[in-house]
């Protein structure tokens, strides 16, 4: 099999490890930056290198197009003008609707199955691949409907073998799920720093001590302007239609807010509680996610302490949240951890360290 | 010195262990929950338990009001109305301006300095309380008009001896920065697992991935519904008008993406990162804070490895998220250190542990 990867950043290379490794296939890459390539080659993320995407998907299987948002319409029309009737073309862009409807007229559109894998926001560059990059992640296939079955099955068994879940998805869809999960988010973070910003300056000579929901709210603040830059004007219809719905919503709450009835904020409040474990029950494949707060100093050694003990039990820590006092010098650790049954043994564990700790449920 | 605790949970519990081990204080409590008192006497966090507000303050030099927030107005009165002149009597309440304001025509308001230390809002109950909870934490103090120079020199004196850092503020503008750094991201969190949930129950089968920045998002919907109802009412004004001011924004965000001009869309997203750094830049006392990013097997003992390495060079982990691929099993690691000396050290640090690290500037 020849798989092409046209564009070598931390997807396309990974692409390249995966596919080496996994599936044992040639692998050709094109970067417009040499070194890109020189560096993959390195890796060993590519058997090849080509210099330009013609001479890069002559013969493919499959084409994977792993270059900016911006720059994949052009790059998909030509990698399929470039390829014959064999070859399949696809993308990892983190839009779908506005590619796909471009390509809508184009004659060899058949050939051209969209894709998103969710991963890999965490690192950039071909320096950071890895072949378990895509290890058990959801990726998302939009074929239009003109695409070809042998092309869908082609991309959809190529996915799952380098390790992903593939799951077909209406490209529209797509988009607005991704506006609702990733891009509102990601405009919300950026209001609030904006907004807090003029606050604290307007009001205060001091900021006050920045707490842990504002920090976890505006964690995504002004991510990668250059990226961010494609995936918002790329989806601007989602994204701004889930903008109109959260104010609306925000208005629902400011009256409820103003209304002032104690009932009825516990009430929504309560809600929101109840929508939040909802949410993360069916997100997750551990199932849900439990929270324990544990008091601690907060000085090296004591997080290793933590989760060797946690380790030694068994206990998994899904995700976790350090708190420091203003000091730095004491704090909070928040662990997830999956299921009831480790909950309670890591709060066991806890204590036995001498920490206090208990389940988040009971507090603030 | 004779202090007061009415109303004996984590704060209260806490003030009590600070004020016997570091200000060698009597400390007398009082709760309705008997069995509060009684653990708080077992933990060493009181000299004795009162049956009474009256018979606890009685000759006290300092009260500390630690109820809920809807029980305070009626507290405090009745903690000013039984002791004399020499009391001060102050509270913990997660806000200010309707306490104050509501003493304002009372006889005794000169001797009420309202308080509120940024602590504790981890855990609850007595029985995680700590004489460090305190420890450089900010304690802001409203004094009122009328307030006695003596009783503020007083209580500010024990404040600081009680580890923190006491800041006299004005009670509305208070209330208006905790309704931008902590009440509004508690709203947002609250708005956006409802939308959340609509909108994936209307329009997919399958719930997609949650990512990183929508986990963070929402990390406090929910909180506790009856501490924040009280919270919510008795801020509602400075809460409301803050959701009006995110409403505002956000509309000029649609507006911006609606229009679609990505310099304009880049411009936006890079003052963002801007206002994040200067903001998490002022707030924290450890300078800078920076974000790695490390690539992982999400296995027990992992992080546990990465701390210990952290710690045996001496650099220490401010804040922490774990990001699990969707099969838990891979996944990456955010790590918080302060100043860009040890962020350097930590990167070469996971390397040497055979994982890949980058500064998190480098990607989205």
């Amino acid at each position: 099999m020849k798989v092409v990867v046209c564009g070598v950043g931390l997807i396309g290379g990974s692409i390249g490890l995966a596919a080496r490794r996994r599936l044992e296939a040639e692998v050709i890459g094109f970067d417009p930056a040499h070194d890109a390539v020189t560096q993959a080659l390195r890796l060993g993320a590519l058997t090849g290198g080509a210099e330009s995407v013609a001479e890069a998907v002559k013969g493919a299987d499959i084409v994977f197009c792993a270059a900016p948002v911006g720059y994949l319409p052009a790059l998909v029309a030509e990698a399929l003008e470039a390829s014959s009737y064999d070859t399949v073309v696809s993308d990892v862009g983190s839009t779908k609707r506005e590619l796909v409807e471009g390509l809508a007229g184009h004659p060899d559109a058949g050939r051209f199955i969209g894709g998103h894998p969710i991963a890999g926001a965490e690192t950039a560059g071909v320096e950071n691949a890895r072949a378990e990059l895509f290890e058990g992640a959801r990726w998302y296939l939009t074929p239009g409907g003109q695409a070809g079955g042998v092309h869908y099955d082609r991309i959809q068994r190529a996915v799952a073998d380098l390790g992903a879940r593939p799951q077909a998805i209406d490209p529209e869809l797509h988009d607005r799920l991704m506006a609702t999960v990733s891009h509102l988010p990601h405009v919300i973070a950026n209001v609030m720093v904006s907004q807090a910003e003029v606050a604290i300056s307007e009001e205060a000579e001091r900021l006050p001590e920045v707490g842990r929901s504002f920090r976890d709210t505006t964690r995504v603040a002004g991510a990668n302007p250059q990226i961010w830059k494609d995936i918002f004007t790329s989806n601007s219809e989602a994204v701004a239609a889930e903008i109109d719905r959260a104010v609306e919503r925000l208005r629902e709450a400011a009256a409820l807010i103003r209304a002032g009835d104690p009932g009825a904020v516990e009430a929504w409040q309560s809600r929101a509680l109840a929508a939040r474990d909802r949410l993360l029950e069916t997100s997750g494949a551990g199932g849900i996610l439990c929270e324990l707060r544990v008091a601690v100093e907060n000085k090296p050694g004591v997080v290793a302490e933590i989760a060797l003990a946690l380790g030694r039990e068994g206990v998994n820590i899904e995700d976790m949240a350090l708190q420091p006092a203003a000091d730095m010098r004491t704090g909070a650790i928040s662990l997830w951890v999956a299921g009831e049954a480790d909950a309670k043994r890591a709060v066991e564990v806890m204590r036995g360290l001498g920490h206090t700790a208990a389940p988040a449920g009971s507090s603030a």
